[in-house]
């Protein structure tokens, strides 16, 4: 398996798309080297974006994290969510009644950003059942698992409503060697309990690249596919979801695919990125 | 589809084994005309056995709660449940080492009644870790869900230990129109998180069905599989199950399976009772 | 259920996708009333697209296909196929190299007017190994299915390529009451034993649909999502993946999904569609 | 990970249970040492048994095999294999009507000398249909897969009537480096498209273990669990399916499980046998 560094690979690309766990940052804080590289993009004129699972908060919030920890040029439009993508399926699917929200206040004030009636898991009672439109997964916290999920579990045998997931993550790094379980989890959970088909957001689906594509292309950045590189550290979303799509990709070896691991990984999962890179650093 | 009287096929069975959710008892209690039929059983010398995936207390317990609702007959020996099965297991395969137990105080109790050291995940920290033996699922209730099951997503990644399920069971009612999520889903969930291959204990897997066999015949039934009859409300469960281990089976209509859906959930799932009855009242 | 009349639900829409079978044609060629349809579609001045999973033929051949059966407006332009999808994913991605083709003579046809290095499974020798690119599943016909799917099995095997679907369907009706095993059957067997990760292009994935936008845009259908609607006679398919990317959609009961099970179905599947007709005609 | 020999082992153990592919043969025929180590066996005065989802051939004709290749100690009652429990189940429920075998030759006979009226997929014909009792898979050879498997699906399709699968491994060696799909993949195939609930019987379901273990019984063998060993060379089917049994197990290495992934699978996969061995030889 070649190795390349990811500043040798760059050049034929005018759009870069990250992901952001185990590429840009890690529990810790932004990887080593990351403001180097942002700077050197810059510098060379790339445009790029940062294509995340992340639904427990507003586009607006993930960029403000960012920029605190230094990076500052990762601004609100920089960053495509599959929070955003379940709202405006939301926006365009749910024009009246209420969203039952299974997440974190942040995640749901950003749906009533948009005029939608999201309302907790938590808060929801009978009284709410008759003007019900959807139910919504967006995070892992905010509720009570054990009640709230059984709540949801009931409303969804008992209406005739759409269910959406707006981070299909099963799981996300909660500290160096552990673990939480993901809302992508949680709502797989239901929708086997429950038998229906919900709606699931985020790579590797092709719609996150679509959106981000399209929103890159709104920006200034050419429509020819060949110029974008997907930079991953997961097999099974970032770089078979971009490939697909038509993108170039680029495994990174700061999350969680490991170097002692890429190889045979790649080999059995028959997924191939055109290019492995220890990390983004220089 | 030909609906037979409970009571018109029973003649040709030596003993019966009825599942106990749907076809005994439901959230208020037992069913009607259930007393009636154990009496007639009795009266026919028809030997009986209750085979349940109910992991939450003992045999001993269960018996005992159908005792206080009448049903006198049901001692601890009529019962056979998943929890003898994986406590079984637990014995022959951890000899040493501490077992973490999701479920209820009444469920680690029985395990700990064969000398295991079985300790409430509630309880596990990082110092039982070298100790630790076995992870095993028995209940949805007496653990914080959030908690404890990422407390057990990471055990199991940090650790070469089994995890034992005894309670396949997805779902579970909780009244006359709502279900609650069962530990079997919860395990489930866990399961696909940390890709490993659980050990699950419960119909429709032929072991119950076995143990049942083998502790009827220790009690004096006969070895001739024609002999026995299955009782109970789920296809893809009781019906299956014991189907496949050999044993004709009725179909009640007093539980998961309603009158106005059995003919087309029969052909549909492609599993075929011997008989249908309303109910196993007279 | 509320029912409508086809002709009453179109005003709102500028831009209609129709699946094929079920939809516009049967075993027994163009639907009744079909012909009527499109007159007014055009006389109404409606655009309309054919999406189709049907990966046996090219885009030409399959509208003149219609044509021959009097539905002269069905021009190539009209159609939009899960093989010209993956057709343009090779272009992309495989630049050179052999594409071993499982599928008929008229689907290998159509990658090789691209300039791809087509050639037949049957025709794939050991000697081909060392310079093969992807495998593609296109069709069920054109070869020998155990000896030419195990010949796959161990290509797939010895080989770090990525194998294509360019039809995800399961199974398509050969008869008024018969069925054929399609190839997205065959591929997803396959997929399962050599473990890895294809690619699958078709509806319900957003990338279809993605494609068939794109192209009516290109063609001068306006951009806003509401202008259009998708007709299709498959919950599973055609009525959530349209749904999920932000299509109205219309059920018809001429194919898949009946009238006597509609209700049923979409409440038990969780699949809502934006209209119920009986079919297209008027 | 600790390696031991198998002569080491085997002291405490009274009744040993093989597998038959990668265990004591390949492509080739009886491995290194198999025929000492039955001779040690037989010294020893430890009981065997050849435990086998391959049900292509009776047991007879399977220990024909063996004597032929000079081990000459396997005799037809040495043999426990799905196909037997498959049969057993025919004979229980399928007490008149047809059945359709998916298979060779060798194996419908095996069916029809237990006087079941079983006819080969090739020979079923429409006038065939009213009185057709079951279906059964029992291997991947003997019929047209394009052609027989299509007409397998559309009897499903149209009775109501149960499905057998008599062997589910997915795939099987057909020489050093090549596999073969096995009829437990077009088993699955078929299953998945008439949505239906097939019936399976092999490894690692404990009901082959439960037959073998009382054939082993009336055979003269303990009942004591903890005198049974296990020998298998894959993890998921031999050994998860004996543990969960009750008994003990050893990996060998000269199969499906090679020395260099050993240790990662099973860490990986979580099934944990109690012995690896390079091989059964001494």
């Amino acid at each position: 398996m070649q190795i390349h560094h990811f500043k040798d690979i760059i050049s034929p690309y005018s759009t870069i798309f990250f992901d952001a766990y185990g590429v840009l940052k890690n529990h810790s804080g932004l990887l080593p080297g990351v403001l180097e590289t942002f700077s050197l993009l810059d510098t060379l004129g790339k445009d790029y974006y940062i294509l995340t699972n992340d639904a427990s908060r507003s586009p607006k919030a993930l960029a403000e994290g960012y920029q605190s920890e230094g990076l500052v040029q990762i601004t609100e439009q920089k960053i495509i969510s599959s929070l955003m993508l379940a709202s405006e399926f939301l926006q365009l699917k749910v024009t009246k009644g209420i969203i039952a929200c299974i997440g974190t206040t942040k995640s749901i004030e950003y749906l009533t950003s948009f005029g939608l009636k999201a309302i907790s898991i938590k808060e929801i009672s009978d009284e709410h059942l008759d003007d019900m439109a959807a139910v919504i997964f967006l995070d892992d916290e905010g509720f009570d698992w054990s009640k709230d999920l059984n709540k949801t579990v009931n409303i969804l045998r008992s209406t005739n409503i759409p269910a959406v997931v707006a981070n299909t993550d099963t799981s996300y790094p909660a500290s160096s060697d552990e673990i939480n379980i993901a809302v992508g989890s949680l709502a797989g959970m239901v929708e086997r309990i429950v038998s229906k088909n919900f709606i699931h957001f985020g790579k590797p689906d092709s719609q996150l690249f679509l959106f981000a594509y399209q929103h890159a292309m709104q920006l200034g950045s050419t429509p020819d596919k060949r110029k974008f590189l997907m930079v991953g550290d997961t097999l099974s979303t970032d770089i078979i979801g971009a490939n697909k799509f038509g993108l170039d990709t680029a495994l990174v070896l700061t999350g969680n695919t490991t170097q002692r691991l890429a190889e045979t990984q790649i080999n059995s999962q028959g997924i191939f990125p055109n290019f492995v890179c220890p990390s983004i650093a220089g």
